[in-house]
C-alpha cells in the first residue's frame, strides 16, 4: 500500500525539519561536553579514521556507545565537509538535533504571538556572538536570527563564550540577513536598528509587538542593506561621552530591560 | 622665609594627590595614541634607550616635543621598574596626569553625596576589566575600586577593550579590597555583592544611598573576605535556567538599570 501524497508531503516536512534542527559541532573538547550532557540529544558522531586513539577520543567513543549514538568513521577530507573546519575539528564532530535550532523562515512561518528577536549583521567576532547568545538567553529573548554570510559561525569557541547557553537558545538561520529582515518587517514586525546616532531611545519603545533588534558589526555598525529594511532606529543613551558599547553588552541591555 | 607647618602639609598633600593620580600606561600603541589625544594630560614620557628609531618611536618623540612633555631615556632595566611590565612594555611608558585616577581611601575622605561604584574583586581577564570600564562610564557608574591585589592591572589588552574610556573613569586603587569595603561599610554605604543565589533582585534595591557593588571571579565568585564585609547580596534574574552571566555584561546591567 503507498501512502497518500499528503502523507508523503508530511513526512517530508517532518524530516527537512528535522535535518534542519541539526547543528553540527566539532572540535575535542566541545564535542565530548555535548555528549556528557544527557538533555543534548546527539544524533550521529563523525571521526577521522587517522584520529590517535588517546584518552579524550576512547571516551568520546564510550561515551557515544553508552548513549546508542550511530559512529561514522571518514577519511579527513570527509570529515572537514561535515566540519566544514578541517583546521580546527580535530578529528571530532557531533551532529547535535537542536529542537530549538532551525531556519528564520520556518520561524516566521508559525511565530502565533508577539516575539522579541536578535538579528546579527555583520558579528564577526566568535566571543561576542558566545556572549549575545548568553545574554540572550538569560534575558529571555525568543530568538537570534543568525545568517551564514558575514556572521561568525558556531564554532568550538563560540559554544565556550555561551557557556552551555548555544542548546538552550533558539537560533534561527537564514543566509543574507536583509532578505530575511524584509520578510519579518511584510508581516508587520518591528524592525529595529540599534545605532548611538539614533534621536528615540531603547527605553521608549513600548512593548507587545513582534519585534526584531538588529545589531551591527563591531566597527562598521549596521550595514546600509539591513538599515533599508528597519522601521526604527533606537540608541541606548550613554554618559560621560561614551559614543558606543560592546555589541554583547548592548545585546544584554536589549535582553534584560523588562526585568531591572 | 619659611613656609608654615601648615603650608608645608598643605603641599605635600597636593603632591601627594598628584602622584596618586598619576597612571602610567605603556606599549607603543596605547602611548601613541594618549598621545594623540589632547584631552589628556600627558606628564612624562619614558623610552628605552635601546629603542630602534621607527617610525612610531619617531612619531611618539615628535608629538611629545610639540605637547613639551618631558621625555626620559634609560636603560631597559630604567624602563621596566617603571612600566612593572618589560615584557609587554615595548620600550615606551608615559605617565598619564588623570585627575579621575586616585585612591579609594581618598574618595571615601572627600565623598560628599550617595555614589554608586563597582569593586572588583578577582577580575583577572584583561578583556573583562577594559569591558567592565567601558559599560560603568557610559552608565554613569561614579568610580571603580581597582585593587592591586588578585585583579588584573591597566596594560594594554585593558586600554584597548576599554575603547578610550579608561581616561574617563573614576578608578579607585587600593591594595586589598576586603578592608577597604569595610571602611566603606563604616561610613554607613551599602556593600552589595552580586551573586546568582541571592534571595533578593537587583531591582529590588532603592536609590539614594552610597552603594558598592562587588563584582566576583569569572568563576569562583565572591571571595569569603571580600563576602564578608558586604551588607545586601543581590542576584539578577535568569531565565531558561541560565546560572550565570559574563561579569562584564553584569557591570553593563547594574550601571543601566536607572536608564533602561
Amino acid at each position: 500500500m503507498k501512502d497518500s501524497p499528503q502523507e508523503r508531503r508530511r513526512q517530508y516536512l517532518k524530516k527537512r525539519a528535522f535535518y534542519d534542527s541539526l547543528l553540527t559541532i566539532y572540535g575535542r573538547k566541545p564535542v565530548l561536553e555535548a555528549l556528557e550532557d544527557p538533555t543534548l540529544a546527539a544524533h550521529k558522531l563523525h571521526l577521522a579514521e587517522s584520529n590517535r586513539r588517546d584518552q579524550l577520543i576512547t571516551r568520546i567513543e564510550q561515551l557515544a556507545h553508552e548513549r546508542r549514538i550511530e559512529i561514522a568513521y571518514w577519511d579527513r577530507k570527509g570529515l572537514s565537509r561535515i566540519s566544514k573546519n578541517a583546521r580546527q575539528d580535530q578529528g571530532v564532530a557531533l551532529d547535535l538535533a537542536l529542537p530549538h535550532y532551525g531556519k528564520a523562515e520556518e520561524f516566521l512561518r508559525t511565530a502565533d504571538k508577539p516575539y522579541e528577536l536578535l538579528a546579527l549583521d555583520g558579528i564577526t567576532n566568535p566571543q561576542n556572538l558566545g556572549m549575545i547568545i548568553r545574554s540572550a538567553c538569560a534575558g529571555g529573548i525568543d530568538g537570534i536570527i543568525l545568517p551564514s554570510k558575514g556572521c561568525a559561525q558556531i564554532d568550538p569557541l563560540v559554544i565556550k563564550a555561551s557557556v552551555g547557553t548555544l542548546f538552550k537558545m533558539r537560533l534561527l538561520r537564514c543566509d543574507d540577513l536583509a532578505p530575511t529582515l524584509a520578510e519579518f518587517a511584510n508581516t508587520g514586525a518591528r524592525i529595529c536598528a540599534l545605532s548611538s546616532h539614533a534621536k528615540d531611545t531603547l527605553g521608549e519603545l513600548n512593548g507587545g509587538e513582534a519585534t526584531i533588534f538588529v545589531l551591527g558589526n563591531e566597527t562598521r555598525g549596521v550595514s546600509d542593506a539591513a538599515a533599508k529594511t528597519c522601521t526604527h532606529s533606537l540608541r541606548i543613551p550613554m554618559r560621560n561621552g561614551v559614543e558606543s558599547l560592546n555589541v554583547a553588552v548592548t545585546a544584554a541591555l536589549i535582553s534584560f530591560r523588562h526585568q531591572l
